[in-house]
């Protein structure tokens, strides 16, 4: 892609509640374009950012055996007023009357839906278990959104519900999206920590919040630092592996806000390794067993015919929420890198252009060429403007690697540079084999 | 995927109102199911096909230098008033009020929120043409949906918006999208041919209707046979030949409904290639100059700093809605054959299972390894259900190529099938070039 033709409004103007880093960046670098209060619409380069999210989320769902369908967004009122959370749900609830007076609502998450889906489909115990999800825009009427994506009205979410026929099944699936959690945000260059969590609106027993450490978190935490030293590789794919996965992650002291106590920290944790930080909430996993199947009457036939309420849990990742969230991870010093598994190019050749001598841009040209014919996404800044003006706005967009055309151009060698280090003099094999890693 | 892992409600009890074939078949087969009254959840199967299709749009979109982005499905009420549509709509534009009381609604089109980002970016002609487009859900509150997902209320929709410094230019993108809209057909297996249409609520002076051919289309066209016979495949992706494809396609008598005049018809069409038939729309494209920009004050310099209005045009193709024309096109007999190119899976293989003999399944996933490490989409019928049932389930379904483990199996040939053929015996090496192609 050619700079100059990229749909990228970069800009310095700020509005005033652009108050953290990644709303500012957001903003200056043309990710998104607010249209009203805390509805944005994504332009291209965060639009490239959260389909690559959207894609790691995607595969690691799939590789559980999750399946992947598509629920609407509008939805009819009778199916919450069925669960009992029609009237729960409070004003966050986008409530809406259709041309015919009927109450309808947008979505801000699917337990009803899919049970209803799951009732009318499936009756036996051989069809289980079973875990569907959906990655679809949800809506919350926040009264006040902030943060730019992070808590905005009309957000983009993966949620997945398991079904089981028993608690301990259930719990077998737990496991499994506990590990795809990890596996996801391990793959994003994202540190996330499974904390025990309050189960909020959703209900249920058993909840874990993942989440990443960042000052400008929401979720206050508390946690044993050893919580940090587990190493999720070391698990397999298998009943019994991630049933010990879980475990070591519990048995470890690491909490949000509502769970916390004071006694219950100290007495738990040593003085020394006790964190109290901010994070911000990227995952949300749930078991609520027949909260909502039993109102709606989901049943199923067990072994020996008898009908039983079948057991299940929800799963949520906020997608477009991880935009936001990588950058606050990611940004420092002016200079944000995004993680090469979704940076929205993966280099930028940077020419220093004059209008007498065009030399730099056509090797820069040659150079471009010959990258996209490797399968590389490669972004070409043919736009005249001054190198440094043009290393300021690269450390915005974030990019990690740059191939420079300047005045160090030597015969054979290209200077490479990876954002955060020095440059360095390379051939042009050298930095193919770079970029493919 | 194993058939009895997949989630596929497959069922033969159809809604009264499911009164033709795709809304039938989409039912039976699992693909879809109500939520209410015109909105759909998409189930596995309906979702893969869907996805398919979104990717060939999107492939089709780049090609021709479209950039994609995300605009929401919520759009504040103030830049409709802007345009003057906010009241022109009716009621089947579904209107808000967010719990702050502002007026929202939720997008039937997006002519006014592209302009609105647009004018707030894009200054100079230098930055023209450009070429914008989204794949996102939108609503219109029919009074009386039907057809299944043909007119439903929550459909899922590729439009993309054109942006240029003169008409000339306009014409230009206009015909970039007629090629591109050829091509994307074409890809989906249909023939769909462009019609000269009215502009409807969306407004300008030069639009096109692609219609593919169909009993239970909605669009009444007369058309010249004649049109049928253009290649689309002979012209090059540049300016003049785009230009003459337009122009070839333009001069034969071709249109909808509203654009049609017994007199121009019987004038124009000789009595033998007249053809009256029903169609059904699966793309529309118009050019409305600055219909919009005006109103809205969307402003470029031109190369002399003149500030002059945006010239514009809008471009449809019902992403949800082509998965059930597909279906009208390629259903007949009681045999659904999807597309190649947009199947749910690239083949199935049916072994015959009995209690006492396992040997046969045993085969058929020794075969269904071997595709997958191929990479091909294989689906595997592993239900313990006679075979007779397993043929009439599979023609609902519509892989195109079955592999049967069966009787008729001998020592090193396999029986394959394409869909409305005969059966051949073929060793493993043929059927996997077979399935390559």
């Amino acid at each position: 892609m050619l700079l100059s033709k990229l749909f990228i409004p970069i800009t310095k103007d700020l509005p005033t509640e652009a108050k953290i880093k990644s709303h500012q960046l957001m903003i200056m670098t043309g990710m998104i374009k607010q249209s009203s209060a805390g509805i944005y619409s994504w332009l291209p380069l965060g639009f490239k950012v959260m389909k690559k999210i959207e894609k790691i989320v995607r595969e690691e769902q799939n590789f559980i055996g999750a399946q992947e369908m598509l629920m609407p967004t509008i939805q009819s009122s009778e199916i919450w007023k069925e669960s009992g959370r029609y009237d729960d749900y409070g004003e966050e609830m986008l409530r809406i009357k259709d041309r015919q007076g009927r109450e309808m609502l947008y979505g801000p998450t699917n337990e009803e839906l899919i049970t209803d889906i799951f009732r009318s489909s499936v009756k036996s115990y051989k069809s289980l278990p079973q875990l569907l999800y959906h990655i679809q825009w949800k809506f919350r009427d926040e009264i006040r959104p902030r943060f730019g994506v992070m808590r905005c009205k009309e957000f983009y979410m993966k949620d997945a519900y398991s079904f089981d026929l028993s608690e301990e099944d259930a719990k077998k699936s737990y496991n499994k999206m506990f590990y795809s959690y990890l596996k996801t945000f391990e793959r994003l260059g994202l540190k996330a920590i499974p904390m025990a969590a309050d189960t909020g609106p959703i209900g249920g027993d058993l909840s874990h919040e993942f989440v990443i450490l960042a000052e400008t978190g929401e979720s206050q935490i508390y946690a044993d630092k050893n919580i940090f030293e587990i190493n999720s590789n070391k698990y397999n794919f298998d009943d019994q592996s991630l049933n010990k996965m879980r475990d070591d992650f519990t048995k470890i002291y690491a909490v949000t806000d509502e769970k916390f106590s004071e006694a219950e920290f100290n007495k738990k944790v040593k003085k020394e390794n006790q964190m109290k930080t901010k994070g911000i909430e990227v995952g949300h996993i749930f078991y609520f067993s027949d909260k909502y199947s039993k109102p709606m009457n989901c049943l199923i036939d067990d072994k020996n015919g008898k009908k039983t309420s079948v057991k299940m849990g929800s799963y949520g990742i906020g997608v477009s929420r991880l935009v936001g969230a990588t950058i606050e991870a990611n940004y420092n010093n002016n200079v944000m890198k995004w993680p090469k598994s979704i940076s929205p190019f993966d280099v930028v050749i940077i020419p220093s252009i004059s209008k007498n001598n065009k030399e730099n841009l056509e090797k820069a040209e040659k150079i471009y060429k010959e990258l996209k014919k490797q399968n590389i996404d490669v972004l070409l800044d043919d736009v005249d403007e001054n190198m440094s003006n043009k290393f300021k706005k690269h450390d915005l967009i974030g990019v990690p690697y740059q191939i420079i055309i300047g005045s160090k151009s030597e015969k054979d060698k290209i200077e490479f540079k990876e954002l955060n280090s020095k440059s360095e003099m390379l051939s042009f094999e050298k930095i193919k084999l770079k970029l493919k890693i």
